[in-house]
């Protein structure tokens, strides 16, 4: 095991793997952080150089939960996500990473403070693992996501980050040490979940099994059958508290049987590609939806019309406010998002917009990169 | 929709449908049935004729739940169940049933009354979804299974049952109405739970999704891979009151998530062939095993013995007192059998046997026949 040690600067030396971890972190006076501190588990034992000066990544927006497969359970969604460009800069402090931009809608929530940035913290924890002490970096990130919807929004800027420094140094690490990069990020703003990033990095479906150690589980839905999700995200900010207070604090047997046949039969219809038994089993929650939904203006109707227009089945995107539905064919799905905007309208009086997009089957992944 | 009456004797006017269907039946004078009471769901319009004078089938032993897959999943077990002989007795009255025989170890608790016995209350179902109403049937049914030892003994029975009657008349029922028959008699001698009987019937894996309607998923473990069975059986009567008892009503959040994070995970494993992760998920109950191993002698020892000798995983099978291992060598089973022995011997000073088995891939099926 490979000791890292200070860089020669020693400009900052503040304890970061203590604080990264801690849910209550010291403040900190600067943008930018020292990566140079021991890892708890290094990755590889020499520093890599980096292969390209610049790359351009791309992750994809997450769905989790599918309503049994709460906090466990999660997939990617394709053309929709955030993009990281990141440079090396001399400019940038040896070992440390700087945010220079950050660009999209409705970002001015976002710090860019590294230490305090989805992207910065999963970009950190790469560098860490690598041991990058001789290099500087600068990231810019481009949100394509909009926060707080329930569609990974930070999950995506965590990926982006991570897969772009790993890319940038020659693609060193492997997908578990992302996905655990990841978790950092998301530890900081959301919680310790992988039901986002992780299939954010991966791809596809991905079943969280065990956090320690981490035992993900890649779900392949089979490559012959089409699967589209119908996202219909409301003008609503969803009451993260109120959402998390929601949850039952205990769980009748009968309830618990059901919601796990229901999680088993998801996996089952995920792998064996049976698109109306997943659409099933996304309707089927007994827990937590029927906790969270009312506090959603409009969402029950929304999924009755979802149901009525012919979708398979719908459930509240992650911690929503976004109600997703599934079908197998594009044209259907416009129709069903467009009766579950009215739905939005006419039931919640909120105004919401629709998408359609495919399962992303790839993850995380390198658009352009320049020597 | 066929409707059928009253067989010309009007010998017994016994409600049938209703008291095969209630908790608390009236008592009956006989050990034969009408069976020619309307059906709910008469399966087949016209009644029938016999296409063999005599079948003999046979019907696997099961083990249900599989850790968190508690009371929706269950498996077959090749080589270990039930047989049972059924011939057109022209001295049964047309449209009853009678059992005529009853073998096998410490049978002497089950009736011959074809309304209290599992074999008989699932062949008299059979007998009503066909409409049969002008044959008479003999029914004998041999043991192989041991009663309340958590292998599905009853199911076995029931599935034979309902087999045999449905091949004698033609085969003219699907898998769904056989499971139907199955469980009404589950629901009279153990509850109203098709995670022994479905498996019985259908072989391999098999999810108990709803039941209102039925929806069963089979899960099909690859062809390509082995998987034994490590099948311990104490000298114990798991005490079932206590057993049922022994759950706890409420569930908190963090274990709800875990099991149903391991039921999916169970899922995938059996979809995938992934003997480890099958092994791991078996293993990984925290709500049901941990309350009911206390109660078994030994068990937690044993499920320790059998984790130090190589399984995959173990668990209680049903609601024991089988200790359940697995593993992808029957040599290997073997040895993990005799220290399993061991440990109930020396951990919870019972005489136990273990058998090493396959997985069950058919189910309930004909074994013989004559015209």
């Amino acid at each position: 095991m490979a000791t890292f040690y200070l860089s020669p600067s020693k400009s900052l030396t503040i304890p970061l793997q203590t604080d990264l971890s801690s849910s209550t972190p010291k403040p900190l006076v600067g943008f930018r952080c020292n990566l140079s501190l021991p890892s708890k588990t290094p990755a590889v034992t020499a520093e890599p150089p980096p292969v390209y000066s610049t790359v351009k990544t791309f992750a994809p927006a997450t769905v989790a939960n599918l309503g049994p497969g709460f906090d466990f359970l999660g997939c990617a969604v394709d053309g929709l996500g955030d993009f990281v460009s990141l440079s090396v800069d001399s400019l940038v402090h040896p070992g440390e990473i700087s945010i220079s931009d950050i660009s999209g809608n409705n970002v001015g929530k976002l710090s860019k403070n590294p230490l305090w940035n989805c992207a910065g913290i999963a970009a950190i924890e790469v560098m860490k693992m690598l041991g990058i002490r001789n290099v500087g970096l600068s990231l810019s990130l481009e949100k394509g996501l909009p926060l707080g919807s329930g569609l990974g929004s930070s999950a995506a800027s965590a990926a982006a980050a991570a897969v772009a420094v790993n890319e940038i140094f020659g693609n060193k690490l492997g997908i578990e040490e992302l996905v655990l990069a990841g978790l950092k990020s998301e530890e900081k703003v959301s919680g310790y979940h992988a039901d986002n990033v992780a299939p954010a990095i991966m791809g596809g479906f991905v079943l969280i099994r065990s956090y320690q150690p981490l035992d993900l589980i890649q779900l392949k839905f089979p490559n012959d059958k089409q699967l589209f999700f119908v996202l219909v995200t409301p003008e609503f900010e969803a009451p993260t508290k109120k959402m998390r207070a929601a949850l039952p604090a205990e769980i009748g047997m009968p309830h618990h049987v059901w919601n796990c046949s229901q999680a088993g039969a998801l996996v089952a219809s995920v792998l064996q590609g049976d698109l109306m038994g997943l659409g099933k089993a996304l309707s089927s929650d007994k827990i937590v939806e029927p906790r969270r939904a009312p506090l959603i203006p409009g969402m029950e109707g929304v999924k009755k019309a979802a149901m009525e227009a012919g979708a398979f089945g719908c459930t509240i995107s992650g911690a929503g406010p976004t109600a997703v539905a599934v079908t197998d064919n594009e044209d259907r799905g416009k129709e069903i998002g467009e009766l579950m905007v009215q739905a939005f309208a006419k039931e919640g009086k909120l105004k919401a917009y629709a998408t359609v997009k495919q399962l992303d089957r790839v993850g995380a992944r390198l658009v352009s990169s320049a020597r």
